[in-house]
């Protein structure tokens, strides 16, 4: 079925007609007794609100959050916020609409992250660990979801491709620290990056919106990838037992300490390493994505951000040079 | 060779010829400069002290801490407590003692408690699971392991069939435990119970003297046990995915916290169960061990407990009458 | 006067009349500027909602929260939920209803779980302890207030007759353990039991509703109960020092820990006993109370449970098959 | 018997003879296997070690740990530090010794203090709380302890007269405090003041050294107050149970915190003034000592304070110019 | 401009024109889809609601949240909660309004809190800290701030003269607690008294409601304030560089702890004394205030208190007899 | 003087005379009554042990700990441990002895950092900044001890040169995560790096073993860095507010949490990655430095980390390349 406009196009006073992403549901009854239903509703571009306020106990069991909907609908602007009030909406069946139309994806091309990656293995010295990586990367189901999977439910890198490009990033941040730090075994610590957040393709369900599995909840990314890891190193005769168990105490360990759910601690340089590597990360992901959002021009600061536990500061930004200087070119007299 | 007398034997003012552990060997320098050896000797019955006053660089080559040695001494009692004054000492071949002669050993028989697993084992309903855990006690090298490891290197259970006498314990108390709560599945927690320290068999080398293997170090007794049971799953074709899930979270949160090593904390009110029954028993263990052990005429109290941060009393033992005066009868003449 | 229909029993488009406890009572005003009146009532089946939409101002000075109404209203099913659209409401005296058709009550009958705790009293083989649990139930107002307080204001065993049904399920506990370990003296645990939350008879009301009362929140269960204890105690010419020592200690220590609001932790094995037990059956409760009430059929997992800071799952219920069909035969005719 | 030279008193190279306590006792056994003992005698005026060189063994039966006892010694320096080298030793009976030659004794007169307290109890204007403690300070046993007891068996005052020399000094500062609160209820926070500690008089021994009583480490001070105040209560007939209420709850409450051993936190302002100047007073009481017993000339830090956790600077102190210099004026030629 | 009825006197059912400044302001949009705007808005006396429910969308744009606006409604009731109905509103310019109409100030008069203040540092002996000072107080932009700002954004003395006035009880606080403590150094603890959160002048802004500053969020008042001093110090030539070091550090350890964003903790007797007295102001300030605030017919209790996490009892406050009655003589009759 | 043998190049049985540092002094009493002292000797090449038999009274007075002493001795080994009998020791002036020869220094060329330093201080964009830092380093006895101070009294960079070794190392990672993440300003992470310890020239004295001074235990290097750039930037008369406010938050946020000692948090990107870079290289420091002290032949850990709670696996080194390839020489054919 045809798309229709995308959230970040859709304009002020306009029939919209097209399929959405319902995120939230919720049923309301106004004081003069009428029900009606708020909706939050997305495509990759974005959220935008929607209101049923007419036929709303008939509409109704029509779709569920989660569903992929197509909506009739008229935009109005309320206090400068964009809102669609429905008269007809219902769902969809699964293949008549892409899912990377509705979920937010990740910036950069999963493709060219996965060839990037697939480079960097290529650089391993060590024959043994190389082999393991690109066993796990021949499984064609691996290698797709890999791609296709977020980061996280929520917080850092929650986007379809969010795995690939945060594994790629931590892969290169490790890439330069082995270099600093000289006595960092960098096959093992590149092994690692790689390889630490695999599990994730088998506790996060992103085929409409993201989820846990039961999998996820019960068993968790980290010893779901390193059970990914004995399967494929089983598949290797002659893989040193000693390699394996580093390269399985590299992903137990990677969230560096007992209560952020890794049951063991980095015990080797290489551990440590990468679990600062995977923590940064994600801090500054999740850091410099909520100054950019929360940017007001009548503010230098954020709203509170709930899990660093604190305001941040969006000054720093706004020093940005004029537009062309950044490429070394005077600024246009205009 | 000789075992020779057992440490809590041992009586002043003889000649002492045997074998013994060396549980620690430290160097010292005597003030007028002379060098001597200073020794904790074990064996299944108790630690004792040497001393090697004479000849002390001559003999030092000679042995190592985790040795089993053979000596010639002679006891002397000091302040209390003996002492074994050594003129001769050297190690012996692996083959020529018994382990368990050396270590501290279970007062329960592991081979009864193993009878008792097994016999446990055939009351569970559930054709999966049990299937499951008579493959698992089916491999010799597990079940011979199983009744040697102890339970830890040191605090509760430190002895050779430490482990089983625990496991034992724990699977009796959520036996009864889910019979008083109706809605909890027996079979499940049973199994839980059962296989919840498996993996110390590979976590914990107990040939000489106790201490942590590679492993156990770097990936730990909780993974290490539930890479097992995936191992045994593997062989049984058509084990329900669902149940091997269940199974590996009962194991995967037995220590019910993140900070206590499990990577998922319990979801599901079996494995609730199991960890305040693993917890009940390692905790009632080290406390009524060591009241046992700290019991002095002179005082109601223990010496501190670092681990659980406090004196203990001792007073409540010495309460109990003699058989028969609880009920208001005198004490037979016997 | 007439109860009227149980909440339990209300269905869609009928008149209903009765009686009903005001568990809250918000004020609004709706966007015509219009006043309401929202309501949660309840009796001992369950809560539902009610509405006063017409003359809210008239009828508001003629009840609060905690009062037994008896309402005239219609019942309307608005998305799933039922409501109750209310055209007169008053308050009626307290000796018109009878308490226990307002407030969920324990599954359990109070007066033979008590039958069962004196049953068990009467096992216990020390005379002074036995006197002192007797002469404190012979206390016809302690025993009536036993067995009708609820447990807790909220969380676990929130029932009139919480209180008793908890203690009598810990006794029990408490009982089959010292079986298990047999160095700990029953007769102490077992009077542990009976007696460590008899200070909540003081601590909480649950005439109409359940609160803390003025003692409960400056001095608490634990030295409401040690007191009555102590004044049991004074009753008693001979009553050993040292015994009145230890029951106080274990009422003091049953928290387990000081950050709980114990002023002692457990220093004898019959006080970290019961600690242990009074911790088990208490999250027990909640935890499988709260996977039963939150079965959902889209679902494996409850809504977030705050206490226990996670999402339990709920799976583990559905598997019971029927009765025979485990075994892979079809359920009898029977 | 003649108590001899007062420890501050001992000067070097002088035979001693007289009487002291026996903080410390431990056994040694030269590198030339010679037995000896090692000894920290003290009196009332400070602490001195004493060794044993000959005849250990005859000579370590006589006394224990606790004993006051008779010494034949020669003193020696070395390395400035003071020493007994000890030929004679052997404990004496009870009544032979005054106890307050040999342990360490408030700086203040606590008849002084106690009277200090009384005439404090007669500026209560609330004639129940005023016959209350007037009641409790009737008892001479009371009062005679109370005017005895250390605050605590080490840390802040823990020295005979201890106790009430803290009490006074809390209940200056919450008279001082209450003045400067107007709202805050005089004479509930000095009623709480004077009666905070109440407990230790049964929480201490102090006949032979400072330790803790079974009551003490099973019960604890707090509750052993309250108790002690609840039975006091008793004997006034009439006395409101809101009061009676609330003096509870400043006792209980007085630690500030549960996990520092209260049963309940403060949730009256004067129970959160009485927690206050309890911990300020027991702060800056073992701050202020521990400079002045670490003075010293080559550096301006004390030594590592353990419960504080850092290092204090000594350096403030010696500032303190000569009297008169203050102003400017030079001192006088006297 | 005219300020017009202060909200503490606004009554029913009259119109109301005046200036109010806006603490809140959110849109709405009621369910007939009708947009409206919400308010809160106060005077130095309190606050009250505002509802825009006619021309919302036209007066929208006249007036932002910490606006003083000028406006034209009309009082009702309902609930007990007086509500202005507007129907004119805009904001009005800088000049046209005094701030201190417009914010809660403090119950002190800051002109007698700075006289008192300056009284206080006239019987300082140290010439180098009186000097100190006095230099500080000497500039007018700083002591203007000083009596004008609060001492916190909310919880504690958050009003205009907050400051000053929580400065004000420190310091008398100290004083009588160092009369108390011979060994402290009066002069040192009153000079860091006096200047312990003079960096709250740059830490907050107070205009137009209060907020910090972007120093306030990036610096702290804390390194501010030392900052501040340490420009003084530079003007005094001859000051003592240990003095300097020791004001300075009473300035960086008054929070007592790292955690709470002191980069030092106490080290001297003197920083040890301040960080309680500051402590323990700001805790009885904001306990009393919410007790008086949340005293109600109904019950003993206040609501949750969410910083001290818990309920407070209000009900000793009741006791207070009427005047004259305390000396037990009837009231007169006037 | 002559420096005579350092001590890496003492060997048994051999006259030693020469000049060390006294790290630690302890006075002891042989079991026959005889004075000796036990020294821990130093030069930058390690610490051997010193004993004074012989006339240890004499000598006592002679020296002191923090001396470096003139000393003759002959050399002994003792199991496996060197040591050396001293017979004549005395301290020598401070001008008599490089400070350098005494002390571990860092493996790196303090003036080759400093040009490195000085280098990346050129690539600096932004004028006010880059202007900032060259005026900091103009100052020659800024530069000179920024080249001679340690980073710290032990743990991390605990030597001579330290400081700055540390200080380009994290001005070299931030300058690679800079370019990784783009939105990071460069020059202001840069510049915070470069300064972000410069505090410790203040904090730390390194004349004569390492120790803090009274500022820095005081005072801190966190606000004495912070000083010092305050200092430094009033000689900057059009230096911009925002910028000497954002340069100062990077150092006083850069231990990245209130109980590290940072009285605020990272609060912009530039500052949240300082505080990784810097934990991250210290952390890595103490790691490798701990596993390289640590090898020991027959075991795979390393003793206990206090700092990390954990022992660390040394194993993963052995795996280091075959010998020759190390210097960029091709392994041999053999």
């Amino acid at each position: 079925m045809h798309k229709g406009p995308y959230v970040e196009d859709i304009r002020e006073k306009q029939p919209v007609e097209g399929l959405y992403l319902v995120r939230d549901k919720n049923n309301g009854i106004t004081k003069n007794g009428k029900p009606y239903i708020a909706l939050n509703l997305s495509d990759k571009t974005g959220v935008i609100k929607g209101r049923v306020w007419d036929n709303a106990e008939k509409l109704d069991p029509g779709f569920d959050q989660g569903d992929v909907v197509c909506i009739k609908s008229f935009s109005v602007l309320y206090q400068g916020e964009m809102q669609l009030n429905i008269h007809a909406i219902n769902r969809i069946g699964a293949d008549d609409a892409d899912p990377r139309d509705f979920m937010s994806t990740s910036r950069l091309d999963p493709e060219q992250c996965c060839a990037d990656i697939q480079a960097c293995i290529e650089t391993i010295s060590d024959p043994d660990l190389r082999r393991l990586l690109e066993l796990v990367f021949e499984d064609e189901r691996i290698t797709s979801a890999f791609k296709q999977a977020p980061a996280a439910k929520s917080i850092h890198h929650d986007c379809l491709g969010g795995l690939i490009e945060h594994t790629l990033s931590v892969t290169r941040l490790v890439d330069m620290l082995a270099g600093h730090y000289e006595t960092v075994n960098r096959d093992l610590v590149l092994a690692g990056a790689i390889l630490h957040d695999i599990g994730k393709i088998q506790e996060l369900s992103y085929e409409r919106g993201f989820d846990y599995t039961d999998e996820g909840r019960l068993i968790g990314h980290i010893v779901l990838g390193m059970e990914l890891i004995t399967d494929t190193i089983r598949r290797l005769p002659d893989f040193p037992a000693k390699k394996a168990m580093l390269i399985k105490h590299m992903i137990l360990s990677h969230h560096g300490q007992l209560e952020f759910g890794s049951p063991k601690r980095p015990k080797i340089p290489e551990a440590l390493l990468l679990s600062y590597a995977d923590d940064l990360d994600a801090k500054m992901f999740d850091f410099t994505q909520f100054i950019k959002k929360e940017q007001r021009p009548e503010t230098n600061w954020t709203g509170y951000h709930r899990l660093f536990n604190r305001y941040l500061y969006t000054g720093v930004f706004e020093e940005s040079p004029a537009p062309g200087a950044e490429n070394g070119q005077p600024p246009q007299d205009v």
